[in-house]
């Protein structure tokens, strides 16, 4: 029998709406946007999606770098299988090899303990404290001093919030320095693993898939959040009982099609949607391209050095350089592809036309462009020694000694005064990164990676030379002598430096000690020139947003901050997109396209069973109508940046659909401006993953624990 | 303004209609498939299709290789770019590069000779005359007594129908020997070339896109056809006077859009269909992959000794081979793509199964299958055979030799009696092909190729060593004194062979010639050997496919015979494609892709003027509505194969829509097996070919002279 494809009526039609479906807006933004909402379909009242202690955005939870959502009242958490890696990884022994085996837990105890650092944050509170950060500043206090002031509101802002130690609070930036808010999150501390499929599912296409589509992965996986019996977060004890989580996605099997609205929500980490033509082209043309080179070389020097045993030991970071580095040249070549800068520019112009009428009102003073540009200039200035000042530090253990020698000056200080990562609240974290070194350490391949980059540092111009470095810094062929002379490899006597005065480290003979001494006053002026710069910058660019948003608003559109790791919501349609001319790309992959990728070679090794199922067709009722099979993957226009990754794709009702996990290499280029033509987000869709849990892994009890809304028959 | 694609709403709905566009029909045929060309929306009858003296099928013409089209009542002809290449190229000089620039014939008196190869074939009548070929043949004949007897009399019968000059006559089989039908064509060999775009236009994408997809090419060029003053074929001549076509087609500028159904007419070479399971393994475990091999070296070896000169001479070789090779490859890899062999094996499982049923029936032999599967056997050792002989005389010069001694050996015979190729009604032909070769070589660049190919059979497997073949070939290193006692080089001498008798070549001391002389038994005795399994397919396969209809007939399907050049009709739709999961090619490409493409590097440069002409998005009445710019080519469901290249794509209504010119990589393998679901051919949309000829190249005359329905307002 032979198979047809019948009629995919691809229309490109181009229209004129711009900024479709651009925008991470904040809850509270989201009433503003209604017409926009009811336009593509979204029936969850807006005022609904903007309170956040209701259900849907109540069962929106931050894993610490990842997005989630609860989906069940008994703590159950979704995520990517990724944000749930490590806890899957520490479970793992060569002998029972979870990674690959997959893992499900049929009953409550079987679940396995998450490790130190898989938390669940549950946001709670939210108040604007613009006011308290910024009340009393005059214009006239040097960059660094507007910095320091800010720096102590903030702290003590903090500190007022966290006296109940269940919670963990942070006060944002918004357009950064225009609004603060104070965020108040319940931190879950015992979170456990209870199921993910094999990596086979997990992470099938691996890093050559990364960023790409087509794309077939399973990216999910489930945790559980554990609280003491009083309901209050709690130290990992097996007395813990699961959280109650009153509020929980409903989970909507009936899928989604071509064309439908989705709403999607979680913590997008960061983004650089106002910058100007001149920073566009500064990373474009220096930043960026000199960051890949050194990537490039790193990831060079780690492959030659850690080949015969440490590979593995340094899979991680491999993975981690290879997806910034990816994700830099998917920038470069975007910036290639379309001339953001030009773009940029003549809108740029056109605001600067629109400012000159309106005179200095409403905050904005009338040398504020003059400031900002200048402002720039410096920050390029300092970016480029900053970079310099990386690339001749690329050693763990000098990192490391760095952070220790920093954290015992600091202590010299009372816990408010001290530099915000250092404080009391942060030591856990610093002690977990510590000693989690253990685990992505050699002793040869730091000693390789540390040479070499000291060798390209000296070879960068000489703008990227922060002044004085140059002769503290060790010929590159005298670094194997630090090795020897340095203890800092061994995990215990690393921790047990963290409880030293500074006085011990000036009396030090550790090499590594040594010379993070040596270098601390050179990196303290480049921090003091940061510091001085960024209050500047907190004081300059509000008056820019602000002005931006008046400017907006004559036009009738609401403005968005930059992603800054709160929690956002975003909406679009699942749709295709065209990456060149007479292509078309998604909107979905099928169970078909794992069995047509399969070759049996890493990434691309679906599981046996799964391939049987796919050739014997048990699509079960997760079959969509329109594409005859069991749909995996979908496109859709949200946008979504880095720490979105878990977030819960909606339906137009709020159901969850799909969970977000990527986007496609052209849509890179949307950290620095959003081409709603190109660019889009890659989501597992809901039927995949309880297929899986269905005909591979049989989760039976997690199926039944979730509110599964089956499509009718 | 950013732009943005509203929702190719891109469902791949699986259907299990077979063969949905398969079939090369023969005219006559299509009165059976009315209710599939109403099915998807044809409304020409069918009737009016299959009759070769009416409108549209009267207007379909041939080139000899190419397919083409009138289009005007004065014999203006369209067809591909690469049809009228060689007239281009003729009429070019270093100085007039017309290939480069372009030409466009604004008068009559200004259109240029398209030389001594350049034909029109208009089709002008058809009998069937099988009964004439195959009456009194029997069972018991010898293979090559059967083959000849059969050769003989369709020598007769073109002799009998070519009395008239003007018309040069075939008598093709179909179906391997079921059928015979004697077809005239008026053959006009005074054919001018009247307009091609820039090569940069109708070349744009060249080798690196042959066969692919997405594509932007203007594969169209317009010549036309010339006869005497009293209308009949004549010489060229500055008397002859356009040929009267009185049916033409008449040109939409309406286009089309997905989904819409589409008729395409013209002379497809060859395919091989109906060819058995074994033959497939053959091909694809044998005789591709060492042809593949060998056309590799071949064409490294041509690279290495053009290197500095001959480069150009060799170009259009270079090319053919390429051609050639990306076709096997494609074929290899549609085979690794798709167990077609496997298909083929139930197929005919099946298909045995039946005839099994049927027994010794209506002109089909009960041993019949047997003797298939043994004439089969015999045919694969022979083509191995016939393999290693090809990569033995891998000489222009010998292959030239050998021509002349064969035909100074048919000329002993009387002109009936000789074989088929060395007639009289074929010397123009030959001694075409003998000065052209004037045009491609080079003696360095033959002698390395013949050397090496020398070298290459030496180490083929002794299955494919002719039998004693091997004793006579000269050793590679021996080759470079041939070429110094050789004067077949020299174009004059060359010819001059063609006038001399059989002893001359006896007794020649040119190398080549002794060289030919030498080997012509042995090539001889694979000629036998290939009349007489010949004669024996034609007596076996007809049974075969006998049984193969009447087992359609069952289905209620018709059956259609494999290509022969000969004219056929094609159906299908305006269809996109899914090469793979997730990912979807087509249907259109658009004028912005050239765009796109153009990187100023050969062969994807752009004529600055259209560059201007899509940024200024000046697209006139040839914008397409869905598309919002002018379509550049299309894809079609429509079942092609070479020989297609220039045929007439038509509207449901028979009007001109665009030009076939191509397939896409993954629909090579048609050639032996149709999968709907992912052949498709590439078509010049008739609105690309307008919009040049009104935007770039102001070709308004030819505007003026066609008659073209525009779009309604």
């Amino acid at each position: 029998m032979l198979k047809s494809i019948a009629l995919p009526i691809a229309l490109l039609s181009v229209f004129a709406t711009a900024n479709a479906d651009e925008g991470q807006w904040q809850p509270h933004q989201l009433p503003q946007l209604k017409a926009e909402l009811k336009r593509i379909g979204i029936t969850i009242p807006a005022e609904k999606l903007a309170d956040l202690s209701k259900h849907p955005m109540s069962a929106i939870v931050s894993t610490g770098g990842c997005s989630a959502s609860f989906v069940s009242g008994d703590g159950l958490v979704v995520t990517n299988h990724h944000c749930g890696y490590d806890a899957i990884q520490r479970n793992s022994t060569p002998a029972n090899n979870l990674i690959a085996k997959g893992f499900l837990a049929t009953t409550r105890a079987a679940e396995l303990p998450g490790g130190p650092n898989l938390r669940v944050y549950v946001t709670d509170k939210l108040e604007n404290v613009t006011d308290r950060v910024l009340k009393g500043l005059t214009p006239g206090m040097s960059g660094r001093a507007r910095y320091e002031e800010v720096a102590s509101r903030v702290k003590a802002l903090i500190a007022e919030c966290e006296t109940d130690k269940a919670y963990r609070c942070s006060v944002p930036s918004f357009h950064r320095g225009l609004e603060y808010y104070r965020i108040r999150q319940m931190m879950i501390r015992d979170v456990r693993l209870v199921y993910a499929p094999s990596d086979m599912i997990g992470e099938f296409g691996g890093d050559v898939d990364n960023f790409e589509w087509p794309r077939q992965t399973g990216d999910f996986s489930f945790l559980r959040a554990y609280v003491g019996k009083d309901g209050r977060p709690a130290d990992p004890s097996p007395d813990n009982v699961p959280f109650k989580s009153k509020d929980f996605l409903v989970v909507s099997a009936e899928g989604l099609k071509a064309g439908d609205p989705i709403l999607l929500a979680g913590y997008p980490g960061r983004t650089s949607r106002y910058k100007l033509p001149t920073e566009i082209r500064f990373v474009r043309d220096v930043s960026f391209p000199v960051r890949v080179a050194d990537m490039q070389a790193d990831l060079e020097v780690i492959a030659a050095s850690s080949k015969g045993g440490s590979e593995v030991r340094y899979a991680s970071v491999v993975k981690s350089i290879n997806n910034v580095l990816k994700k830099t040249q998917g920038l470069l070549d975007g910036f290639k592809r379309k001339d953001i800068a030009a773009i940029k520019d003549a809108q740029d112009a056109e605001f600067r036309t629109w400012i000159g009428k309106q005179g200095a009102t409403g905050g904005v003073s009338g040398t504020m462009l003059a400031e900002l540009d200048a402002l720039i200039a410096s920050d390029i200035t300092l970016q480029n020694e900053e970079f310099g000042a990386a690339v001749a530090s690329k050693s763990d253990l000098l990192k490391s000694a760095a952070t220790l020698y920093r954290l015992a000056l600091e202590k010299q200080k009372p816990d408010a005064k001290r530099e915000s990562g250092y404080q009391e609240r942060d030591l856990s974290f610093i002690k977990a990164r510590l000693a989690r070194l253990e685990q992505s350490y050699d002793a040869r391949v730091d000693e390789a990676r540390f040479g070499a980059s000291l060798a390209r540092y000296a070879k960068l111009p000489s703008n990227m030379h922060p002044q004085g470095v140059d002769s503290l810094l060790p010929a590159p062929g005298a670094v194997a002598a630090l090795y020897k002379q340095s203890e800092l490899g061994d995990t215990a006597k690393r921790l047990a430096w963290m409880n030293k005065d500074a006085d011990a480290f000036v009396k030090s003979d550790d090499a590594f000690i040594k010379l993070a001494v040596k270098l601390h006053e050179a990196n303290m002026a480049l921090e003091d020139r940061r510091k001085e710069i960024d209050g500047n910058m907190e004081r300059v660019v509000p008056q820019y947003m602000l002005a931006l948003i008046a400017y907006k608003k004559t036009q009738g559109k609401p403005v968005y901050p930059d992603a800054n790791s709160t929690l956002r919501v975003t909406f679009g349609t699942v749709s295709p997109y065209s990456p060149r001319d007479g292509l078309v790309k998604g909107p979905f992959s099928t169970l078909e396209g794992i069995a047509e990728k399969h070759t049996n070679v890493h990434p691309f090794i679906a599981p046996q069973p799964l391939l049987d199922a796919v050739k014997q067709k048990r699509y079960g009722v997760f079959k969509d109508a329109a594409l005859g099979t069991v749909p995996v993957n979908f496109l859709s226009s949200a946008d979504t940046t880095g720490g979105n990754s878990g977030s819960a794709v909606m339906n137009k009702r709020g159901e969850l659909v799909g969970l977000n996990f990527d986007s496609t290499y052209e849509s890179i280029t949307k950290d620095w401006y959003f081409d709603s033509g190109i660019t889009r987000a890659i989501h597992v869709d809901i039927r995949y993953m309880l297929w899986v849990m269905k005909e591979i892994d049989h989760a039976d009890n997690l199926l039944k624990e979730m509110t599964i809304k089956y499509p009718k028959k």
